[in-house]
Order: C-alpha cells, then sequence, then structure tokens
C-alpha cells in the first residue's frame, strides 16, 4: 500500500457533538468556591458569561450537540488533518509510528478558535454585543478577534500585556485587521488599570491585571450586553476543545489504529491538552490500555511539583477558588518563551484527570523543547509554537523509548499551533543565547505556604 | 445537498505530470538572447543551473514526470484544499460562486514551495552541494531554505535585501530555522558586494545587487558544486507551479464544474498567476470559453502598460535578454507593500501569453487591494499576503459584475499565500496612512526608450 501522508475526514464527517468528561471522572468534580468558602451558584457567574455558557460549564451530560452554524464556521479549516510523521520517524530510527494532529491549519494559526467560535456565539445568542478578553502572548486574543469578525455584531475588545503589546507589534496588527481592539493593559480605560498606572507608570503588565481589566469592563456595562471571555481552565472550554481527539479517533480508524499507544499534549491552562486527551481518555475508562500525558514547562511545573489545593485563578483574587493542581497564584514564571504555557494553575477537569490517575505528566526544559522543535521543522517541515515544542520533545523521548524497547508503538500528538509569529525563541536557542531556569523549588513551597486558610478539595 | 467548503484530493489524486504551455502557445517562444543578440545555448547556463533543470527550461514536451521523491516531500501539504468562498459571495450580494486555491497551507506559507523542492532536488540529482539565491520581501529564501532542509545534504545561502532584512527580521529567522544562511545584501562576500558597499555604504540593496551576488557565489565556486536559483520568471518554475491549476481541475470536476467562467492570479515574476491558468489556457486552446485574468499593481503596470520587447531581467545586465512584457530594466517601482509584485519584467510565457490574446491584465491601486484583503479576512478568516490581495481585488470586481449582469459566473482565483508576516500594509491601510501612486508613464517611456538597440521579438 502506498504511504499516505496525510489523513483527511470528509465534513460530513465531522463530529456532531463534544464530548463532556465530567460525568465520567471516577471522583466527583469539586465545585468552585466564593471567597466565602461556599460554593459559587450559577447566578453568580451571570454577570461575566452568558447563562447559556454558564449552564455548558456546569453541565453533567456527556454528548453536547454542536449547533449548525457553529459547524459551519468550523468548516472554514476544520476537520483538521491528521498527518503520519514519517520525516521525523525516519530521523530518529524509531520503530514508533507517529501521528500529528495539525490544528496550525487554523486563520489564526492554532486550536484557540476551535472555542472561540462557539463562544462568541453562545453570546450572541443570548443578546451580546461586546466580548472583552485579555491575551498574554497573543494566540488568544487573535483567535476571539477571528472568531467575533466571523459571528458579526459582536465587537471585541483585547487587553494584551503591555511587554508583549510592545514586542509583539504583528500580534496586535493581527487583531485589529479582524476588526478587534486591542489595547495594551494596563490601560485608562478601567479603573484598575488608572489605579496601577497612577502607582506604578513603568509597569510592564501582567495576565493578572490584564484579566482584571477585562472583567471590569465587562460587569461594568450597564447594559448588560458585555461579557468576559476566557480561552483556557474553563470546563466549558475544555469541551469545545474535545473535537480534536473524536476526530483524530475517527481518522486512526481510517488507518486501522483502534486506539494509540501514548497521547501527549502539551498543558499551560490545560485546553489543547484536554482537547485531544479527553476522547481518548473515555477510551481508557472504558477499557483500552492508553498512556496519556502532559507536556509542561520545567520551570513553571504546575502538574508535576503543584499541589491539588483550592485555589484562586489569578492574582487579584477576582476569580472563584478552584480545585487544581496550583503552584500558588502569586507564583511568577520564568520568561521562558512558550508564554501560553506560563500559568500557575492547571484547567480543574485536567487536574481531576492527574488526580484520578488517568494521566501522567513530564516537565521539560526550553532547550530541548527547541531542539526538538527544529528537528520537527527540518523533518515534517512546519515550525512548531513553543507551547507546542514541549509536547513534540515528550513524543521524542517516547519514540526513543519505543525504539530503545523494540515497540512499535502508536503515538499521537497534538500539534497545537504555528510559530511563525514567534520566531525569537529559535533565533535565541540557535544563537546560544537561550538559558534553561531550575525549578523555583522555595518559591513554589512559599507560595503553596499562603493557601494554609484555603478550604481542601475532596 | 450540504454545502461544502472545502474540496480535497486524496494524494494518490495529486498530478503525476506537470503541464508545459511551451509546446501549445500560438507563436513559438522567442529564445533568450546574449548580449551579443545571438540566441543562448544550454551549455552557456551551464554555471549557473544544472543540466536537468536547463532541459526543462528549453522542453518541447508537453506532459512531464514529477518524480516520486518530489511527490512525497509536496504530500506535507498537498493536494491543497479548493475552497468555496462562501462568505465572501453572501459578504458582496453576487451570483457568482468564488472557488479559491489555497496555497498558504504550505509550510513557508505560499505558492512557492511547488517550485523550491523540484529545483532543490535536481540539483541534487545533479550532485550540486551548495544552492544560492537572493530574497526581496523573503517568501522565496523561505520556501528555498525549506526545501533544502526537506532534500538534506544541499546548503542554502540566501542574498536578502538589505532594507528587508533591517525590515523583517522573522524572515531571516525562518530561514536560519530551516538551516540556511541569510546575509544582507550587499554583503562583503562577493567583489560585487564589496564594490557597492565601498562606493555607497548607506545603499538599502536592490533585488538587482543581491542576484548579482547570488549568481557570483554560484560561478565563482571553482569545485563546480554550487548552483544558482530563481524563484519566478523561468519557464522551468512556471512549469513546476502548475500542479496549483492541474489540481483545481480535479477539484472542480468533484463539484459538477468542467471549468470557471474566469480565472484569476496576481502578477509579479508570473510564477503563481501561470501555476493556476495555464492549465486552463490549455483548455482554452482547445475550445473552452474561459476568460484569464492577470491582476497587477497600478504603480508597476507591467503587462497593462509595458511593452513586448527584449530586455535584461536585472539593472546591470547579468541575465539574457529575453522577450516579455516589460517597463525597462532601469525601472524602480514605488514601494507598494506587495514586495513580490515589484518587478519590471514579466515570465516570457505568462508575456507570450498575453501576447497571443490567450489572456488579459488588470492593473489596480494598493489600497482596493487591502481593502479586498480586509473584506476577505473578515469574511473567509485568512490574512492575504499584500500581493494575493491584487487577485482578490479583481476577483471581488468580477463577482459585482456577475451581480450587475445577473450571472452566475465561476471564478476561480489563486490564493498565493498568507499575510501573517505582512501585516504592516493592513495597519498603514486601517490607520489611513497608505498612499497610492499614480501611473508612472513619463518613467515608463524614459526607461522603455532606453532599449532601442535591443533586438525585436517576432
Amino acid at each position: 500500500m502506498a504511504r499516505q501522508k496525510k489523513i483527511f475526514l470528509e465534513e460530513s464527517e465531522m463530529p456532531k457533538q463534544w464530548y463532556n468528561i465530567a460525568p465520567d471522572l471516577p471522583s466527583p468534580l469539586n465545585p468552585p468556591l466564593g471567597l466565602d468558602g461556599k460554593p459559587i451558584s450559577p447566578e453568580m457567574l451571570a454577570p461575566v458569561f452568558p447563562m447559556n455558557l454558564i449552564e455548558q460549564e456546569v453541565s453533567q451530560e456527556r454528548w453536547i450537540d454542536i449547533p449548525e452554524e457553529i459547524r459551519q464556521i468550523l468548516f472554514q479549516w476544520r476537520p483538521s488533518p491528521l498527518i503520519r510523521a514519517y520525516e521525523l520517524e525516519e530521523a530518529l530510527g524509531t520503530p514508533a509510528k507517529i501521528y500529528y494532529k495539525n490544528e496550525s491549519v487554523s486563520p489564526a494559526g492554532s486550536h484557540k478558535p476551535n472555542t472561540a467560535v462557539p463562544q462568541a456565539w453562545y453570546n450572541k445568542q443570548f443578546g451580546i454585543k461586546k466580548l472583552t478578553t485579555e491575551t498574554g502572548a497573543g494566540q488568544w486574543g487573535s483567535a476571539l478577534a477571528f472568531a467575533c469578525a466571523q459571528i458579526g455584531g459582536i465587537e471585541c475588545k483585547v487587553y494584551m500585556v503591555r511587554c508583549s503589546f510592545d514586542q509583539k507589534p504583528f500580534r496586535k496588527m493581527l487583531m485589529n485587521t479582524y476588526g478587534a481592539k486591542c489595547v495594551s493593559s494596563p490601560s485608562m480605560d478601567t479603573q484598575s488599570g488608572r489605579d496601577i498606572l497612577a502607582q506604578y507608570p513603568d509597569t510592564s503588565g501582567s495576565l493578572a491585571i490584564a484579566i482584571s481589566e477585562a472583567i471590569e469592563e465587562a460587569v461594568s456595562d450597564t447594559t448588560g450586553k458585555t461579557r468576559y471571555s476566557l480561552g483556557s481552565v474553563l470546563n466549558h472550554v475544555m469541551l469545545h476543545q474535545t473535537i480534536i481527539g473524536l476526530e483524530a479517533k475517527k481518522q486512526l480508524a481510517k488507518v486501522g489504529v483502534k486506539n494509540p499507544d501514548i497521547v501527549i499534549g502539551c498543558c499551560g491552562g490545560g485546553s489543547n491538552f484536554a482537547g485531544i486527551a479527553f476522547p481518548f481518555m473515555y477510551e481508557k475508562l472504558h477499557g483500552a490500555n492508553i498512556q496519556i500525558i502532559g507536556a509542561e514547562p520545567f520551570s513553571c511545573p504546575t502538574l508535576t511539583k503543584g499541589s491539588f489545593v483550592y485555589d484562586n485563578g489569578d492574582v487579584a483574587r477576582m476569580t472563584p477558588m478552584m480545585a487544581m493542581y496550583s503552584l500558588g497564584h502569586n507564583f511568577v514564571p520564568a520568561p521562558i518563551h512558550a508564554g501560553g504555557l506560563r500559568y500557575h494553575g492547571m484547567s480543574p477537569l485536567v487536574s481531576a484527570s492527574l488526580h484520578d490517575g488517568l494521566m501522567e505528566a513530564q516537565a521539560i526544559h526550553q532547550s530541548e523543547c527547541f531542539e526538538a522543535g527544529l528537528l520537527f521543522s527540518k523533518t515534517e517541515g512546519i515550525i512548531p509554537a513553543p507551547e507546542t515544542t514541549h509536547a513534540i520533545a515528550a513524543t521524542i523521548r517516547e519514540a526513543k523509548k519505543a525504539k530503545e524497547e523494540g515497540k512499535e508503538k502508536v503515538i499521537l500528538f497534538n500539534f497545537s499551533g504555528h510559530g511563525l509569529m514567534d520566531l525569537v525563541g529559535y533565533e535565541k536557542y540557535m544563537t546560544g543565547q537561550l538559558s534553561d531556569y531550575e525549578y523555583p523549588e522555595h518559591e513554589i513551597e512559599a507560595n503553596l505556604a499562603k493557601l494554609k486558610g484555603y478550604p481542601m478539595p475532596k
């Protein structure tokens, strides 16, 4: 049989439902808690999110229909191709068969539009006229800007962390091109922004500040027509991303693979990992023998060195407390290039999966990741985003192990995004200017110690 | 029937031969001439190109086999999708059915790898160890760097015009990531570079200088293992690009379209236009009624305001004289953002097609093009390269005409590349900082007048 590089699905074969892992988790999910330690009710979230998305956030339905209008927009790039990494396999001399799901083919260049489009759609259905959000490296802001342009009739305002805003002018231009407004955070547009600028006029900004500004703008619109949108961490975000793994299952079946032996994704807030992994966790929960690996930065080791605790999603403690693996909400990760993985916490659903033993985690230095990214660029041709190189480095580790063991394992990983707009890290690696960072052990300990008064998850 | 957004081909359906239009042209092609006015023999090109590519350059075979090893590399992204522009059609309210061939899915983001891969492969077959080339905006240099990494065992050296080298650091990083060496031109690596730097230390460089440097390095390698590579203009480049139109024909057939009514591509050196158009010119030569339109910048109107003459490809007159539409080799185009369309001449094969009445041309201002690019970004989601926006603007003109006439025309255009690394033009357009440039009528006249002593094509 001729070798086949790309495995496509017809548009008619794209999944018609998302998979919600919540009802299938061995232990019931710990609810989000308010600052008073009591569970948050859906109504308490209503000023921030539209009720139809809140319903998804707390849903215990296993399968949730994807509305037809959302499917029509996803068809612009979905189903995404599943690609056999023949060239990488040859370079490694491994008997492993490596497949990757190429999420970089979306207009914004990553998996993020998979949830940006439904979030914009549900908000519009609910009568919302404007969405606010924050962005760090810029992937999420670009995706939401794209989605609002597609849905139409919904404004998009992005608060971009000042240092990224200044360093990455192309990201802002990309959002502008889609018709969104992108401002440097802290900004003069909100009270929290003005307060910080008055006190620290030279601050480089932070994700925590940008979140505060975006939420403030949403909840302070007296017409009630503005809401806030988040690109990772939350349950409904993980839900929307499961289309990745559901497609991959159908594609693997076309080449005669019932289940892969290993599934790998990189982990920041958890959304691209959940997207590829949850549908295979479903198989695992039904008896399949699948090793599922989350790959995270050595310097921001949430899953490998964090604790399973109740913690806030932001520094200012504006978000509810969530049961998750965390390094403590005051933890400031080292300035690695994979900006999308620099987060102290982890999606509660992904955290529960690790706590319940459905997955494992590996922490990897950025130099090993960039080395993997370079090998991938030269063999498979596509340049991976710095975040994605973590999944590739973990894949290469497993492919080498398969070689040592002489086993023909099937490895599937999520190629979450391309790196065309993030080439500085490669340049630094190639010119010997890239540093690795040690485990910030004492800092993690000190930050986790501050959570002593918090409730404990069950 | 459910509407289908993307039309794919299986890898097994990818064309196995390229189409060479040379033997089918109504008038025989005028041969390239040396400075003495006598036809250039293949042997005279041997220090610059490998003989197997020179054979393709002068071939009169209609169909030329694509070697299997090249096909395997093209499978990384080919067959490329044909996409129905439903969202654009709706925004225009046109009865026209608009399809575009999405060449932006290649690892380098444009159609250029379609010829970079075969060129690297044929050079390697011929025993060549190093390829030199020049690049302006950076698309071609990136493509050749990618191709050399894929082929392996062949070095790549790119001379990048200094002003682009300084303005677009990401393009250089991209080439470096693929393992190529990219230097600013003029450089200290060649005699012609050193001479120019000695005389004009502050020069911003030019494509003509970069070509001189790349050719000098190739021909001065005493081991005979270095050759030069060109990304457009030449016959064998047009040949390799015909895979675009050949695939599009098969894809249109899948949705019941025998031939489109209109085929559109943007024109700089001619390669992406030839790629989509030549297979349909074949149909036209066999009786089909197809309107074929080349879209070019208003300020660099080679096809609409140039003369069909013998002219050199570069300012320094290092290249042979070719029979082509030209604005005169001393013509310096206005600094529009579509850098890839800023060329005084046009592929001899495309020029002959126009001269023989197989196609027509339209010149369009860059503001109309960016307006078209913005509309496309917001409707179809993908941000077009500034070059590609010319094809989109021409498509929108024809779609509006179809609306006025109430005709359900099928329009096919080539989406030659994405604009993720060229967003500055959009930013300037949106902030009102973009200028249009008038027809440089007197300059064209003066430059063409200088060609008075040149031979005339038949």
